[in-house]
């Protein structure tokens, strides 16, 4: 039962969420051997103040 | 110092997450033997685009 | 499709862990109004050495 | 910046777990439009006792 | 590749986030001895109707 | 009430890990302007087979 949490900065529009969880889990799927139903994805968005790497926030780059 | 985290799809009211967090909170101190202060939880909702299962987004069931 | 994780310390019996399951579960179905196939919860277990409080690790309390 | 994070059950090989992040990664770099180098990926892997779906155990199904 | 995630109640300023992460990518960096660029940070910020402790919600005390 | 959770690399001492928590808890009290008893920090170690950038797994680099 995989479940998938993904962080990611907002701005992908619906079509690119949408094949994003299909070849997901179709990735998952070939690989852990398990069937499809068992994938579970949650996207979450978070504006540029919200995402840091080597202490500087992505709304400062 | 049990740390509880839900995702799931918005659309409760407050009425409801606050009898949620409540039972919930109940069944960790019964089972864990722990006392309620020690109990944390975290709620995030998503609307129905950031949340899939078999590979297909909720928006699209 | 609530997902649920819960981080604690390590100790809980397997009995207390099934219990602690089927009561969140339980908790969840009735107050989110969800089916209980819908509940997802994994359990991370973690030693004293890996969960702090005030700065201080709780294997130095 | 994705952040990837997966909690599954255990018992995958290291070949199972290679393909697996490199084919996720594939899938969102295609999707997400975003280089490979900012995709980071943490897999968790649970023992049956860990994992409960409808209230129950794993391990107990 | 320490990745760090920080659920919080929202209301804190961009200042007040651009330090935060500064500090803490810091504190792991003196600590972890890993180079900056290997600490990735997502902040997320709760309503008060949607952190709990004791079973109460914040937006309830 | 911070929530921080931070998956790492395995192979940290207890001294480093007792600084690490220190450090980020004042790190946030500094800058969030909350007591230190409402920070709570969870860590995750994760073995090389565990922790990918770029598709590739931190053991195969």
């Amino acid at each position: 039962m995989p479940i998938v949490q993904i962080d990611m900065l907002e701005g992908r529009s619906l079509e690119q969420k949408r094949e994003m969880v299909k070849k997901i889990t179709a990735a998952i799927v070939e690989t852990a051997k398990c069937p499809p139903e068992a994938v579970t994805i949650v996207l979450r968005e978070a504006p540029t103040q919200h995402i840091a790497k080597a202490g500087i926030l992505a709304a400062d780059r």
